[in-house]
Parts: structure tokens; sequence; C-alpha cells
């Protein structure tokens, strides 16, 4: 007997921008700009559309789409989190809706000084959120990814097992360099998401800094502890980095010395370093919520 | 308390093109090659890397990447499957590590029929391997990404709710194209990992084909079962299906008709679609596996 | 005194399916399926948009992206160059125009052999197309990109230049592989676009295969050469090709040979190599015709 | 007959990161990074390596890129355009050589501000740099590309012609967004490279917030000129902007107003507008210069 599981229909990638006027329609005076790509998904009671394509209880993508942008004019953004939810909340009154995935990334823009309406993007991380329903309850996580950050010294690898297979050089100078996605799981919702987010940005920048690296793990481990010791409300913080090598290039056959001035930016391979972090006595993110296809 | 859970490192992406020779070094003889990109990944008692910046215990990422290039010369590769549970099974016996994540892609090559050793890209999908490994126990799941087809017509889309958000017509005559990614977990392994890939690709494809769309959900699930009907040894399938929604053009300000000829090939938003089919009584996926940074 | 000089306007990649049906708006029968990506860009009287925002003369970039769809339905697409004549024909005749530059992707398909509408996409390469036009005179240059390949042996370089800074051993037996990008400009047109695309695909394929290559120059100028001599009626050819790197990794360490079995697929940096062949006494390039913003 | 034409030979996206130190090999002090893609490619007396295979005279690949990491420590970066220059003033003296094309991206790091040697990466627009040789003559281009800019409101698009295709509707308030890549020739080079890089830049920036626009082409136009009043020693001005559309979501069947507030920011099509702008009585750019595979 073969038979069908968890499941769930959306609309990925609704490119929403919200403009905020100090007066309805106005073209004067400050504007400010919300640049987000959104995505629902809906669980329920949805089978007979997969097992006999039976459409009678599947509220369609298009429509998922559409209520985006309505309750963006309704209620309007204020940020991802608040917005996720606030779909969440929509979508658990309609019918045979047992559950749903919102996410979002957002894309920062800074003020050009010049008037208040023009805008240039800025940084290269993009803010993401998703918000996992089941029933009344809202899983939140906040997240950030593409933080790409580099230390030109300060950094050591040494002390690891050498084996049959084992080449690398021992180091006490490298550059160390990553691009941070991380997680992080609300227990406590915070007193202002947008806040919260920016502080957070700020930690993890100053605690790449701040640390003097003995290993990658040592680095993302300091910089997840740092931020759930600021925000009690976190009980879980989950990151993955890359560790974008920088290879002193050999000059010696041209005659050259070399020391920590010229290096060639590898792209393929790159170690990888991934970790979660718990609090004690937090509630465990509940295995219902598992995403759909996320196997291994 | 903050305490460290679950986390792993190891080496992301080492593109490995293996060739097959008819006897050692020959350059005459039909020539045969496998062109991978496999990652590598490590569990164990590594945690005071992460704490301490103590790297006693930590097989560096190169040294891991080594060993997917010795391994190669030294067993071949055969299929991705095979290969990535020989890399488990060497880290298995290793100091400290008490679990691994192997990973690979495998690009797809077609022989220029002019001579033995020359070759050409074909396809816009690639297979998919992933072994997940517990102590002795080796998770496999197979898997395809990119398989990109479309129907003409033989797809419909009607009888979904109409609410106040709905705007969307019905159709009885559509474009269905979408991008398959889909995975299958292992319980008992096939006979021959390639034939068993190449003999779903063409269910996959046959299915989408012959099953008259009522919902991309319908058409989905069909090629899921269709999958696991062929194959008792796969006891989960998990897919993830867009949309790709081709828009008829309305022509109709120019004095035109437009009886399903032009479409606009929209690139986002696109529905997502997503299921898991499970064959009952077949073991559960451990959920000690689960990947480290899976949110939501 | 600073001017304007050359200028364009249009708009950029207008995807645009087309089905074939047996009889209009059929669901039976074998369709035929059509995959473009569409630059439609005017020349002409149209500098007072530029210097004074003054919009009397220009064709709304939104109207060119019409005129894609209705003449796709007026006339069909038969080929990327003969639809892209015809639409720098109808653009002739409008006022203030001087010239265009249609451009078109295509992308190819295979059918799935179980019904007669059901299709899959096809290789990685993609072709391309330009029509270049001044007054009457339309300049068609066709093309392919992404057309990769790989010969496993018979390719070697030997015998270059070493001085100060030169590293690289010299090598009998080593990958080649590439990606070709090629464009063939037409004096005269082909009988059939379609057929002589799909040789020119063949010829180029085979002859990568055939010539025993000493460098990758040898190799590309052998395609070229090739395609000109088959077809008359193309002026000149270009080709701009990557060199691959696939690296033979050293398994000395680990106390393993590896005479040409296992290799490391670069990404950066990468050898490029390009060239132009030019039939004698075939008109020049009009410089009248060069692209607007292609500096250096 | 058919001949070799224009040719070129190099390596590609040479990834260079330069760290300037206060003293050699110094962990201590303000460290500077300088993060750069740098290709190289060569002119001259190499038609045998295409039309027979010989290398006698091929300065190789590899050997260019040696060149690039040697000369960053022979000479330091300082800024693209010096760094490219001193790469064709070696290679011009190289025997068999008469031109070459060095180019450069660049990509910008803000420091973090908790210590001396710590960055991330800012912005994202990338500074381009090309040095175009001949002899003794060197052709300077710098650029710009993917600077994202937004206004919310202070454009306009009315007055354009309609005809048989046109459905466009006139706006006189709509979302501005753009990403513009822009080039400039100098005939004279300025005081200091990076300098004049920044100061364009922020005329690029404050030019698109300050011109109220009837036109993205009124708009570029000011962009291009006011750079070239600012900046005597540019010959010539080039830009290639994307209308990056932002359509207001019609609410209306959800019976909602949308006063300038909810847009869809699409993807594809988009318009897009280029233009030229020359100085006068400054030297054409030649055409002997012209890169080899830029057809139409």
């Amino acid at each position: 007997m073969i038979t069908l599981g968890t499941n769930q229909h959306g609309k990925a990638e609704v490119r929403l921008v919200h403009v905020t006027r100090p007066a309805t329609g106005a073209a004067e005076g400050a504007h400010a700009i919300e640049d987000l790509n959104v995505s629902s998904q809906l669980r329920g009671d949805f089978a007979s559309a997969f097992t006999e394509g039976d459409n009678a209880h599947v509220h369609a993508t298009d429509t998922q789409k559409n209520v985006v942008y309505a309750k963006a004019r309704e209620l309007g953004v204020g940020s991802p989190e608040a917005f996720l939810i606030a779909l969440a909340d929509y979508w658990a009154e309609q019918p045979w809706v047992e559950g749903s995935v919102m996410k979002a990334e957002q894309y920062a823009w800074d003020r050009i000084p010049t008037n208040d309406h023009s805008f240039v993007r800025s940084g290269q991380s993009v803010r993401t959120a998703v918000v996992n329903s089941v029933g009344t309850e809202r899983l939140v996580v906040s997240g950030i990814t593409g933080l790409v950050v580099l230390k030109s010294t300060g950094s050591e690898f040494t002390g690891f097992p050498r084996d049959r297979y084992t080449t690398l050089a021992e180091t006490t100078d490298r550059i160390l360099a990553t691009s941070i996605t991380a997680w992080w799981r609300w227990s406590e919702p915070p007193a202002d998401w947008n806040d919260a987010y920016a502080q957070i940005g700020e930690i993890l920048l100053s605690t790449f800094a701040d640390v003097h690296s003995l290993a990658l793990q040592q680095t993302i481990h300091a910089m997840g502890r740092a931020v759930m010791e600021k925000f009690d409300g976190i009980a879980e913080f989950k990151i993955s980095c890359p560790n974008k090598h920088h290879f002193l290039v050999d000059l010696d056959p041209f005659g050259l010395d070399n020391p920590g001035q010229v290096f060639h930016a590898a792209d393929r391979p790159y170690g990888l370093i991934e970790a979660t972090l718990c609090r004690d006595g937090a509630p465990a993110e509940p295995r219902a919520w598992a995403s759909v296809p996320a196997f291994a």
C-alpha cells in the first residue's frame, strides 16, 4: 500500500514592493519602501486533489498570491515576521486549512540623501523569515543570508589530526572569510522585530571580528552564543557557513616572497561548517511542522 | 544555559571527473567519464572545536576532500550511491566519527559518435544522491532535479473554490510545465543503481505525458506512485514541482484571436506543489539523522 | 560640448512560447512548440526623449513587446532568424525608425514519445540569432552558446615559450573541455535556417572530436573553418571558448598513482580563446551597425 | 579563401585579493584589502597556434595568470585602472605581443568598526575597468555595474504615440527602478582613479534622485551629462539601464483601492534603454581595438 503523506501547495516568490507615503497617494514628503519576496504554502484537507484531481478544496495558488497583495494593502508590512503571521492568521480561518508555511526574503535599501523618495539597494545580505503554523500555534524563525565577511588576520588553524590522507599544512595566520547564513527560532517574540534584526546583524559582525579564531567552528559558535545571550526569546539558533578559502599564492618560482599579501580567492570546493545552539528547557521544534521535501 | 546541539563539518562541492580507460593510462579504446560534485560532512565527537577552538579531533575539511579523490582512484565511482556509501564506510571507521552526510550531483554526458573519447553535456536534469549514516546504518536517498517538462494540451484546472480573493478563471485546456525535483529513499537497494535511475527518469517522463491532468497535484502524485509501484525497495518518495505558468496572451486589443497559440512564459511568482508518498509498513526516516540546518 | 551619440530603446527578454496545432485550437494531433526569449531595440529619431523627456516619437517598450506577441500570432515563428527579420521589417516601416536590433535565444525541446503534445527540455546549448537593421538592409547573425564538450584524450599542450613567469608543465595527454559560444554572419541566407543550424551544430561537435588538439586555438580554428567550408553564405565566423581546466589530482601523498583517471574540474580562472574567421571578399560588418554599449 | 582575423588568448577571472599591511607580514595595525577579478588577453603574432597548433609564440594562459599575481606583489594594486595599465605595460614589452585587453571587476568592502582587519562586503554594485592597448597606446575605460536604484515617485511616462499595437496607459506617477551599468572612456586620466570613481558614483545617485523623470531616457542622459561635465578627461560615456517595472497591483476585485502603495516587481520582460554621450572634438574609439567577439 502506497499512501499520500505530508503535502502542501501554494505560490512561491511573490515579489511585493510596498510604499508608505505620508498621506494617501501623496507624492510629497518622506516615502518608505519595503521590498519582499513572499512564498505562501498551505497544508490541510487537500488530499483528493492529489489522488483524484478533485480541486473542490484547493485554494488556488493564484488566490494565495492575491491574498499577499491584498493583505499588504489592508495591513501594511511592518516587518516580514508580522506580515507572515498576518497571512498565517488569515489562512488559519479558511476552510480545509490545518497549517501553513509562510516565507519571506526582504531586501535592504538605503536612502539617497538628496530627496525623500529615492533609494539605492544596500548590502549583500538578505533578511529572511519563516512562519510555520499548525492550528493556532505560530513557529517564527528569523534569519539572515549572504552576509559576506573577511578577516585578513586573527585566524589560525592548527592542531588537527594527521592521517594517511592529510596534506594540509598548519597555519597561525590566514584569511578567514565566509558568507553567513543563520536562522533563529523564537519562543517569545522580541519587543520589535526590526530592531531585533538590526541588533543581531551587529552582533554577528562584531563577534566575527572580535574572536581570535582557532577554527571557523569556534567563530560560528561564538556568534550564535552572543546572539542567544542577548535575546532570551530565542530558543534555537542554526548557522551554516562556507569557509571561503583564500590561498596564499606561491610566488617563489618568480623569485618573490609573499608575506601575507597576495591571495587566490577560490570558488570550489569550500569548507562547510554547520551548527545548532539550543537553550536548555526551551520547547523543541515540533516534528509535525517539518517541511515537506527536506530529506537527509 | 545555551548548549551546542547537532553540528557537522566537511568539504562541499568537490568537483570530481573520473575517466575510465580500457587499460591503465591508455589513450586508445573507448573511454567513459563520470562527472560529479561531491560534498562530505561528518558528525561526531567534535564539540570542542566549536566550544574551545580545540581541533584535536577535527578531520580537516581538506582531508575530507583528499579522501574523495583518493577513493575515486582506489575504488572508482560506479554510481553516486555506491561511491557515497564507500565514503561513508571509510569515515565510519575513523576516530570520533559517529555519522556522516555524503551528497553528490552527477552530470549527464552523451558520446559524440565520431570517436571513443569525446562527449557533449546532455539534458538539463541533474542526478542527485545522499547517503546519511549513523553508525553502521546507511540511509540512501536518490533523486533528480531540473527535469523540465511541458504539455501543450491535456491539462485542466477547474472546480476550485471561489472566495473574496479569487480571480483566477477556470480552464479546460492550458499549458502545463514544470521542473521536476524528486527524491526517493530506499529501504532495500535496487539491483543496479544506474539502471534504477534510468528507469525512474523514464517513468517520470511517461507518467507526466500520459496523465490527463486535472491539477498539477494529481500529476505529481501519479508520478510518485508509478515510481513506487515499479520499485518495491523505495520506502518514501518526495517531490517538489513549480507550476511554471504559461499565460495565454490577450491579443484582442490588436484585433487578433489566440486559440492556444501564443503564450507568455512567466518567471515569478510560480505555483509550488510538494508531496510525500509513503509505503505502508516501511521504516520511517529516523529523526536523529535530520540535517543540521533545516528549519521550518 | 557634450552631445548624444548612438542610442536605442526597447523591450528585452520577451518570453514567447508558440504552439503549433494541427488545426486551429485543436487539442488532438501532433503539437509543436517554439520557445524563445526575444529582445527588440529601435534606433532613429528619438533624441528628444533623452535630451528633453519628450516622448512624442517614442515607440513604448511595452508596444514593442506587444508587437512580438502579435507577430507571433500573425506570422508564426518558423525560425528565430525569420521571425526577427519579420519584426525588423515591421519596425522599418514605422515613423522615426531608422534601424533596429532584434535578438532571440531559442531553447531546445525533445518530444516525450508517449504522446503528441509532451516535451522535455534537451541539451544545455541555446540557439541565438541577431538581426541588425539599417534602412532596408538586414545583417543576420546566427549562433550557439553553452555547447559543453569534453575529450578525455587526444589533446596536448607543448612547445610554448618559457620565461620568468612560466611554471606550467608541458603535457601530451590532457582533458580538453570547453563551452562553445559561436556566431556566424550571413552574406547570403541558407536554404533553411533550421537545417543550417542543425548541420552547424553537428559540424562543431564532430570537428571538436576529430581534431587531435595541439592547442585549444587549433581546435576552435578548425571548427570555424569546417563550418565556413560547408556554408558559402557565411561571411564571418566568431568563436569564444573558455578552456575549462581539468587538473590531474596529485595522489602521490596517499601512495597512489593517477594514470589519467582522477581529475579536479576547476571553476576559475579559466583560459579564454577567441577568434574571428573571415571569407575573403565578403562584405565587412558595417561600423554604423555597431551595438550601442559595447566598449573595448 | 577563409582567413584568420582578429584573435586573442588569455586567462579570465583571476580572483585576486591583495592585503596591505602596515609593515611586511604584520598582523597588527590597520590592514586594507583589494578584491578583484582580473582577466588578461593578448593579441599579436599568434596565428600559427590557430592554423597549425604551433605554440612557439603562445604566452600560456597559465603564465598570464602568474603575471597577475606576481605584479600584484611587485607593484600592489592601487586602483584597477593603474593595475591593468601595469599589466598592459608588462605585456607590451614581451615578444610577439602587439596589443592586449586587460579587464577587472573590483568588489567593495566596508570595515567592521570593531578592529583593524575585519571587513564586510558592501553594496551590490561592482566597479569595472578595461585597458585596451595597441603598441604604446592605452585606452582606459572605467565603469560601474549593478547599481540598483529606485524612486517611489517623481517619474512619469506620457505623450508617447499610440498605434494599433499600443495598449500601455499613460502615467504621471510611477515607480522608476533600474540597475545602472555605465562605462566612461578617458582621453585624459583623472588626478586619482579611486577618487574619480567615488565621485562618479555619487553623481549617478544624486542625478537619478534629483531629475523629475519624464522618461528613463531623460534620466540616463542627465546622469551621463552630469558625469562628463564634472570630468573633462572623459571623452565618451555609455550607459545601459533596464527599466525594472513595478506594476501597481489591481486590488479592485477585492474591494480595495491602491493609491500608489502595493506593487508587483516584475522580472521579465524589462525595458532596456542604452545611450552614448560624446565630447565634441574628443578622439574616437579606434576601430582596431574593437573586442574580438562582439557581433551586432
